[in-house]
């Protein structure tokens, strides 16, 4: 099961839903950058299970150590292990699930893939193995700010038939974003958000939504035409994650009911700095593959959680057809804590393309990226 | 310029659209395998331009030579080398993109990136890249058809608003496909289709939409969790062609209107074969990133084309305001001709898959593939 | 600091010498496998220190445990994380080496690469790095013992000036090997060496050796040209030990003396088995980078250890002449604990060609592979 | 058959001995590099054969032509493919061969690996092959010359039992080293060298030989630890030469019969630049697997050449033992024409380094490199 990712910032992540902890190993962290374990935490904070009630009761500390790479509290180059244990297992939940596929879940499909699989809690197929990468990309995150002032911010946009009136008046941070348990910035949409996801939650059923995610500051040139593009790098990225269906950049499947004259971006020149900038955002920041310093604009689709406690059809191991009723700690809704992994995977697709941009052309990087003031005291 | 592709049918293409020749090297292809040179015209045939008139007049014959890999006929396990000349570049005509980026292109992005760029014919951004990657792919098809079966099939399923009435009647070959030249199996939307392309054409504008792709008969198991989810590689790979904007598995972004009950794919046990198979497939064939026997349904969304022949905006080298007005030959509208591509990039995911699967799973192997004739008579 | 390797059975390894732990990630093992923990253990127990006089006093159980990838007592296809930790790490030792760069060690050369470094017990460059290794070898091992009945054994032929009198009367298990502390399987000479080592310690100084390594069973058909080739890939896992200057195959230099006509191996055909042999093994097993099915037989240089404890002059991190003296623990020769290491990456080296093969071209998986019984359990 | 190399700058060749050419792509090679195209040439003219009476007669003007990546004279920043037609290919030579193996080459091998294989002169295995890897090397090696200053130089040490006398006291140039024929840049050695290859060819038998390599002007902090140390990466690509068994690097096998008093490398700060040096070099310029300034080292072992023109027992594709003449055109001994190939992989492997080490550490690239005026050319 390949599980690295990244041509020079790679992670590479490990753990199972009911092992002895997740964690992940990071290679190709430049040194010197001091590590603040507690923006790590903070980060995994936000996507723990047990938030609120709107997610599974699994309540986890999730609390994060730094096994290697960092001495004295600074990276020294060498790969970084950061390893959370898993604490709340209860296997016996599962013990129907040994012999019975769910449906939609990846049950069937382990099986026929590799023979064998864990069949408590998903085993690898469980969104506790994006645990390691947030905390991964929590790293990424600071190289990103610290050196280029990039942020990204990922909201809720709908939950089922429900959609924030946010359009482009997008959040500008993720405090913002914070403020609802529902991560909608548009507080009336996000009411009627949690009202629909605790109606479903009280069924026995379970819904899916959209999300957005803005990254602002991003220089132009960072993605790489022709197969390792920024976009087609996040698609894989997104869609990697648990549940998602669909991903869009910029006017995405809307902007095909357009001509070219009305979705081409024009270019302008800005006043006072001189940048070279487009009056609209079709594009979504991207122009063949790479960044054109505007906006990057992203959309993800998640589909209804799988797990739901009504009654299905489905079949066993042996191949019979039965029934099955779910047990266990589920979300009736992922995408409130699918925020900070959305954000978590850009992070780490725009860190990869950071660090090589920095290879193919240094003047790029005297250009456009500030050396951090820690750097400064590195002797050599 | 990274510009290549898979862990073991590795493709890396090379090529601009006003160098000598386009091409590609295709690395991990089983030996043995009878090369059938026509089939991979054919598969270059169908994307070459001049088709028709929805298409740029630019016409080049595209005729593929195999420079390596291949001896007597048959595959020898090396490298393989196809080649395209270029013929029909005409440089004159791109003059004034020297110094002029054009919307909604990769200009600004390539020169910002590199700091050097060949502004003729948008060098590798073109679509002529993607002539390698049909050529590969024709490879990719013939394995996949030998062992497995598969056959992939995209259609043109919207152009600008006229959506066509296809739903899940889906075509079930390339023939059915090609039986109009917009591309789309549903004649009366496709003569709607064609009157807004060469409207568009009229006005100097162009029109956008989306193509939709089934793959059959995959065997259950194909895609690699957690980072190269068959969806995942997909939506990169999609991404990767020029002017895509957005990609969709299964339900994709309409399935976030459901509730998990609706939405979920229950099992059954299907009756003479005995195999597992699901009523309903919202997961369009992926569960958890794997293939579970299902058909594979896809869905990209095209932005209109770029270059238009109205006056635009834009800025220069310099930096300085201006105007341009495109030159050249350019295709009103890219979805007929993308068509082939989309089949092309789902067969390299596809391939590789199913030779990562054989490395970790011979079992799955002995289970799942035929061995073609011709591999029998490989000696020792 | 990229620290993963294999293109299939991919390991990462992390950790340094004074940190938490020390661990490996192993990616793309086959699902199924009982792990053997006491396999695991007992081959961590060959290269850890204590063992006897002739290596450093640093005594650590290096006692493993499984985090992830194995359930109920098998693979199940995910990331296997194996990890170590640190047990007697003594930081005050290193104090004076936090300014001052060790002659021929790494210190000056991590320094410039990185612009910060963990001073303490060599950080990354320590051999505890190895632990990784040798913990993802112990599964790579089984995997080729099960399925093609490959043995890799290792030993000492010569420390400093005492060459053992074993030519090719080769050792056939790690037992032979183990009979004596010095892991010479010639008795006499191990006693030679053995003096020559304590000699050495008593001396504050220091003696380097050959290692010499025989794979049995090996089928033909491994290796893959032209760039990862198994001399190739060989070399590179040998180097990559520290200490290691050199690396050889078959003949290797001695060869250079040689004519065609006496260095040409032969091939006949064996009675009985009617297997394709060669009468003498001057390529070491491999022809063109591709195993011949002959015993596999390399010969690795190890330098005297760096640290030793007389004066030597160096300089200091503001670029000022000083002078330096060891404290710390340490190997007076590295030869004995090497051998179990060099066994480790061969085994690595050998699975990722096997499982890479398989995908190739499952033909030969069919004729030289025997399926364990246990792969057999596996269902659907 | 992966034929790729490299992390950043990724070399892809492809072609046979007797296909239509043979040829590379190159990957992330920076834009704005001006491509002198009589270098390339130059490098191919001094690995082709046919130059002297010491190799093959087989004479090949091996012309070079660039297919794409370069624009107006400089690069793109696009994928460099790099092509050279192969002429004299005289296949009827080799007919003897489709059913017989030839002892210690790699007819055997591929057949059983692959199943099939081109047994028209050696096909991939044949060193033209190499052709690709020397075109792509002289990119390398402007880039390395132009930023750095490094230049690299290979010479002949020994001809079977005939070993030079030059010591340490090592070429300074490539002209140095091509005053002869044989390419040892000691004019008595070389005559008794080339005396022996004579007397070889002669008797229809072939001879072998050592080669060393020195790279001068490397800054300190190239290579990549621990599986990309410039150790192991060299090691791997100078065993991927054809006829390649050994490698060493700085004391190599020699260094084992040392103590660590004498072999270590003492550290002193140079009179006028202040630059940390070390006395001696027994450590090769590498420590820990990074430059540490010092020149770069290595030396090769190659075996007798293969082919000679002797009666051979063998065997037949069906298993039955036969004789074996060779015919054909073939290089008595290989080491004069693999002296290019050798300083070739070396510019291959320390590029990549470089080009990884500015994605890694931009403040080094500050420190240690000149940007060359071309770059300053560079609109942004």
């Amino acid at each position: 099961m390949p599980s690295s990712w990244g041509k020079i910032f790679k992670v590479s992540t490990f753990g199972e839903s009911h092992g002895e902890s997740v964690g992940v190993v990071v290679e190709g962290v430049p040194a010197g950058i001091p590590i603040r374990l507690e923006e790590i935490q903070k980060d995994l904070n936000r996507r723990r299970p047990g938030q609120s009630k709107l997610t599974t009761p699994r309540d986890e500390a999730d609390t994060v150590r730094v096994v290697s790479g960092v001495f004295e509290g600074k990276t020294i180059g060498a790969p970084i292990a950061l390893i959370v244990n898993n604490q709340n297992t209860i296997s016996k939940d599962y013990e129907n699930l040994r012999t019975t596929f769910r449906p939609s879940h990846a049950d069937y499909t382990y099986q026929v893939k590799y023979g064998f699989r864990a069949h408590v809690g998903g085993g690898r197929s469980s969104v506790r193995e994006t645990i390691g990468r947030v905390a991964a990309a929590a790293i990424a995150r600071m190289i990103l700010k610290d050196d280029l002032g990039i942020e990204t911010v990922a909201w809720v946009d709908s939950i089922g038939p429900v959609q924030s009136k946010i359009g482009e008046n997008y959040p500008k941070s993720r405090e913002e974003v914070d403020q609802n348990e529902v991560r909608c910035p548009d507080a009336t949409s996000a009411d009627a958000m949690r009202d629909l996801i605790l109606k479903m939650k009280e069924a026995g059923d379970s819904v899916g939504g959209t999300i957005k995610c803005v990254s602002y500051n991003l220089p132009p040139g960072l993605g790489d035409p022709v197969y390792d593009k920024l976009d087609g790098d996040l698609a894989k990225a997104i869609l990697s994650i648990p549940a998602c269906k669909g991903f869009e950049v910029g006017s995405g499947f809307s902007g095909t009911l357009l001509t070219g004259s009305t979705h081409n971006d024009e270019f302008y020149v800005e006043e006072g700095t001189g940048r070279v900038r487009t009056k609209t955002n079709n594009s979504g920041g991207l122009q063949g593959g790479i960044s054109n310093g505007e906006e990057l604009v992203i959309r993800a689709a998640f589909k209804p959680t799988s797990t739901i406690f009504k009654k299905q059809n489905t079949v066993t191991l042996k191949g019979e057809e039965t029934t099955l009723e779910a047990k266990g700690r589920h979300d009736p809704c992922v995408l409130p804590r699918a925020v900070p992994i959305i954000e978590a995977v850009v992070n780490l697709v725009l860190v990869d393309a950071y660090l090589y941009q920095r290879a193919i052309n240094p003047l790029w990087f005297q250009k456009w990226a500030t050396v951090p003031e820690y750097y400064k005291d590195l002797e050599l």
